[in-house]
């Protein structure tokens, strides 16, 4: 059980990685928003911390004075209930508040979330107690998506400039550069169907919609032992995979013809040959990392081609907790912020975890009894079930502590800005 | 087993049926195209026509001469691999083909089809029959899929007319004018979950989407008995339903913010009433009806309003096949094309089947091992298996003949169009 | 001074006509709308209609009943004093009211104008019969503006339907078929400037738009004799006209990259050989006949390419007055309803008339101390004299009766729906 | 004459300028790109500084090395000849070059352009030195232009932050406060018309599209001696001028519905009053101020409202000399930053110069026989000929120096950030 000081020291380290991963960041580039879908930096910032304001201290603390009247317009992303705020297109506009003022709000609501940490009652059956606690791991689960967020607009933002600017140019260490186990060709494993269960059984920090744990059928079936990697998506693309109607979704052939997709997000020809983007600037494709920044339709019809499947998301998470794979890999932590090529097997499976989100074949709906949580805070995944399509498995740029067996991440199938590629799955007959 | 006469028996009828629901237009009418997603009428009348000629007579008959050669442009509804065709929203221009030629059309067709039934070899084991069999099996279930859409398309065309023309004027029968089951409030009704099946087991037709049949876990649950009401949607509207965001899911919120809708589709408040919009012209609101002209946004947005939820498709099947209910109902052969008070009750169930098409919370992906027919018939289904949600059991347009307790409609979740209302669902503790 | 019999024996002539243009018309043909800015045929014919009813009946006959109260939302077409009206894009839902309703229509009002026109009193100082009489020959003046208006809309819808079915097989009468002017290399013809007057005197009916006669200063100048031709705007495409910025005005050049304009409007490559669309069909460019269907963009692009200009509206009147050009010309009494080489010089220019409405250089303002029109009249020119161009001489489809020297039609810049081409001017040194 | 050395101070001062209305800026604001017609404040800084490197230092000074390869494509507003560059609406994504950068850029610029100012051989007759000294006060002047476009952009993108940051906060100095003369009733002031001259004579600096001086002809016309106040505007709004689309031009009645336009830009109601947002933050409205950031549509629905009319260029250009107005008032040099009441009359007629940028009746066209400059610099003015309307007199953000009677300002007519007015003229009988 946690003691105040370690929930301080936890929520301190998580408030403070937001901030160090920013310090690569010029004034000028805190407030850019090069697409509808991006956040300008500062907003990240400013956002996590009126999240702990409104959420925690504004209900739970008397007499609490909020930092500045108009923030609640300003910072609230999509929460109704509240009352009305900013278009989320106009969030690049805001070159005032200046980002001091904005780390002045930091501090200031880190100072009162301390002071109300340190008398948290932990231990005792004290409800409001455990309800401030609750809220406060919801806040720093949140938090914690935006470290994700804002690397996932950082990099769209400087993709989108002509110039190209690198947010930090990151050596590869020396432990990735091994010989990888991806390089050689896929190899499956096969797992036992029947009825499992799946979801978070209630013990320990979990969102809304990984619960309740339930019962669900499985078919025998049989995962790739690693993801779809550059080098075979490359060969998808040779055989005219983005010309080819027949492998794709009918909702997905149109996103493609209207955007002109040719290839996965940050990709460029450059000379005939095919670079990509990151966050250290232009690189060489990597043929034996896993292929990123694809949408569930690219997933849907690289899959189509290859004559397999993406699993579900009860088979995937059925396979990490059968195989008892281990939570490594590349994550954030590594400061890579780029898939790379495995350089460990856990129980037969690479790359479960880290390195790219991996869609699977599963809508986003809620689980069997699944109740969104009270007040304000129900507002935070269910409204979303509809429309989106469930990934597992944390990437390169998901915090370590952040991700489990049962984290459900979801985007609408055309998205690409976040880290994400797939897996194939097969049926055993 | 089917006899060569019972097929062109058969095949007849449903073609003169296409027919004779254009019966009561003008030749003005065959045209309209009053939204973008909708087909003028003799758009439908030649489409289903070049479906028979373009998947049975080109690929089986020797030597066939299409009608033609500009008709697989016009006609080709989605089939990519057919080539280019014609804009969707381009097909209320086609002034030509005159109403005349497309019936020449048909009848050319028609004949060249009983000519191949003739001398089909239903009863040996012949491949070629075999498949010839299927393919019209198909293009039959494809014409009845779209009666249901000629009606539809119809009442949306004369409801974009100021003048609002009636496409018939009906009388309710008699025996529908009995008090109903479903002035009284809604009963509801026990079902045991544990392991199930469902899906088509394969005798008899099915679409591809249908199948196979496999095994599903439930839980125990409960079904309204009946859908729910005009009645009981105004209640909703009442409360303040279209205004209340914490009912909507995020995408239905945004949809109805920007199409203003504060009703059901063909609702219309007249002297501040509401009334509806029919085949039959401005009627006022049966109050005991089931609701009708609603999105999946709709019916989950009053779903959470009244604490229920929508069943799983898996639910609303096992519920029928269960309780062994008739398919009996009011189809599109009562003549009434309305949703009309449930009069009789179905081993406690009342209008599983017809009235209205039930929006089930189930995303619309593939059953397990699921597989696309093969050739272009595999473009029928299951590229459109993203971003839409399965309903269930038919409408008061839909033929008795076409459904089946396995059935699987599927609209995007903002579609009205369609006859589409739902029922609730519940979870036992 | 015209006589009642006269009156009405005009009047009958220019409404016959617009059914006469209809009569090749299928009754499919009548309610199509190919474009937002097309209207279809029978909204032309009930249009013409309702405004008669509007201006003339309603006001000035007592207790006229109006044939369909529901008409005045229908048919009006942006008389914003009278209230709310349909949008310009739903006209092509129009199925209903059908075509013979809309002929009853025509037939109603036809019979109450002829009953009013017998009684008018022509000759005395009757100030109602005088203002009667006005709005009369502003109600032909239109309906011979919707013979034009009905030509380029049918050959729109037309040119939009994949079949591109012709309007009427013409042939070209013999004594078109001449060797012609046209086909030699253009001619300059000088002009003295000097203090002229444009513009009408107030003798014969003309637009408001035309009065009052005015002063204005022309300097010295000199026409081309002919307008610009197929065979040398095939030059100009020839040397990259299409693709090189420097010769197009900046909204110009937005609109063809836009639009992907690479040719006029109905012109079509086949088989490497630019064709064009005409109301018989697909025809082979005459390289002699003037260009036509051109926006006031390409007109200016390509005299900016030859080093020359396009003339301003007093220019071009001057000259047609200054030189006592005749009306006569290719008018849609020809029958052709397309450009032809020239036949005949008049006066040493060819073609001011009949053929091609040609794009000036003026902006489409109001003369010195122009007035509207009193009443719902007024809406019918000066709330458009804002972003438009001002074409003169009357097309291919003009009534020979419509046109005047001093007619002012006026289009939006990139507008080609209609006969446009033009002619170029030059300065003298 | 000028010297070499008064050239520089004057180059200079200009460009020194642009910097000091920088300096209340924080490095967050100049970025920000509040609407697809606004620049960024550090691109305003860049650009300027391009056209002098692209137009004079790189095809005039051997050997000069551009600052940074990719400027050319960032900076170049809409040059078409020198080939591709960042789309308009992507300006406010530049994060980099960072404002040290920009300022960087202008330093070594302003070196290169000071060191060829030096040798510049001013007073012989060295066409290669005319040709550059133009380039030079082209470039000049261009700036001029941005110090207006920099004050209009920066008010239009706080207007835009809900925080509403005020720019600079601003006293009005003593002398602007006396009883002013706007605030009596409009008085008028009579000018007989004739042949009369407009347009540059070629003596002294002027743009391409003033040239050549050239003959008109006019009728008597009375001019009103002070531009329309907000005190009058006022008036026009209380009666429904917004709302009544008999006063409006077709196109502006769609623009006002479309954009819900129910006052000026900047105005909002607080409270059931009206107030303006300034560059010193909210205030109220003055009654006798020049009504400001109207656009064409409003300036026409008010004059016809009004029973009057805007002036013709020619009109105003006439009145001016004609009355030997002198060139002073409320320019930027003021400090104002916002229009104010007159405090002088000048010849009978107050305000013609500053204050307000007035919308005349006159489309932007070319004058007679007028002639782009020749290479880059023809793209400065002519390709904009259409679909604009010409204002005149300069405003309160208008450099006193840059601005002359002949000088023509153009916007599209639905354009209101610019500090835009007008005045009304009336026909004499």
């Amino acid at each position: 059980m946690e003691t105040n000081k370690s929930l301080i020291n936890h929520y301190k380290k998580i408030r403070h990685f937001t901030e160090e991963l920013c310090e690569p960041l010029k004034i000028e580039d805190y407030a850019v928003q090069a697409g509808l879908e991006v956040s300008p930096p500062k907003w990240h910032l400013a956002h996590t911390t009126w999240f702990f304001e409104t959420l925690v201290l504004k209900p739970y603390v008397e007499n609490y004075q909020v930092f500045h009247p108009d923030y609640d317009y300003l910072l609230n992303s999509y929460y109704e209930k509240l009352g009305t705020f900013l278009r989320r297109d106009l969030r690049g506009i805001l070159s005032r508040p200046e980002i001091h003022e904005i780390y002045e709000y930091r501090n200031y609501l880190d100072q009162h979330m301390i002071e109300l940490m340190e008398t948290l009652d932990l231990h005792k059956d004290n409800e409001q107690c455990k309800k401030i606690f609750s809220l406060i791991e919801l806040g720093l689960n949140h938090e914690q998506q935006h470290h994700e967020g804002l690397l996932a607009d950082i990099k769209y933002n400087f993709w989108m400039n002509p110039l190209r600017p690198a947010y930090k140019r990151m050596e590869k260490p020396a432990d990735f550069k091994r010989t990888s186990y991806s390089s050689s060709s896929p190899a499956w494993l096969e797992f036992s169907g029947g009825l499992v269960q799946i979801g978070q059984d209630g013990t320990g920090f979990s969102f809304d919609n990984e619960t309740p744990q339930h019962k669900i059928w499985l078919e025998d079936y049989s995962l790739c032992t690693r993801p779809v990697t550059n080098g075979e998506f490359l060969q998808f693309m040779a055989d005219g995979g983005y010309r080819k109607s027949e492998f794709w979704l009918s909702d997905g052939w149109k996103v493609i013809q209207q955007e002109e997709w040719e290839a996965p997000l940050y990709w460029e020809k450059i000379d005939g040959k095919w670079s990509v983007f990151t966050l250290s600037g232009m690189k060489e494709i990597e043929e034996d990392a896993p292929i990123c920044h694809v949408s569930y339709y690219e997933a849907a019809a690289y899959a189509n081609w290859a004559g397999k499947r993406l699993p579900t998301e009860g088979e995937w998470e059925n396979a990490v907790i059968n195989s008892e794979i281990d939570i490594k890999g590349n994550f954030i932590e590594s400061g890579l912020y780029h898939p790379s090529p495995s350089i460990v097997m856990n129980n037969g499976l690479a790359q479960m975890y880290g390195d790219v989100w991996e869609w699977t074949a599963s809508s986003y709906t809620p689980y069997p009894r699944s109740k969104p949580l009270p007040d304000i805070a129900g507002e935070y995944n269910h409204k979303f079930m509809c429309n989106q399509v469930v990934l597992r498995g944390g990437s390169c740029t998901t915090p370590i502590s952040h991700i489990r067996p049962t984290y459900r991440n979801y985007f609408h199938p055309d998205k690409r800005k976040q880290f994400s590629g797939f897996r194939l799955a097969e049926d055993i007959d």
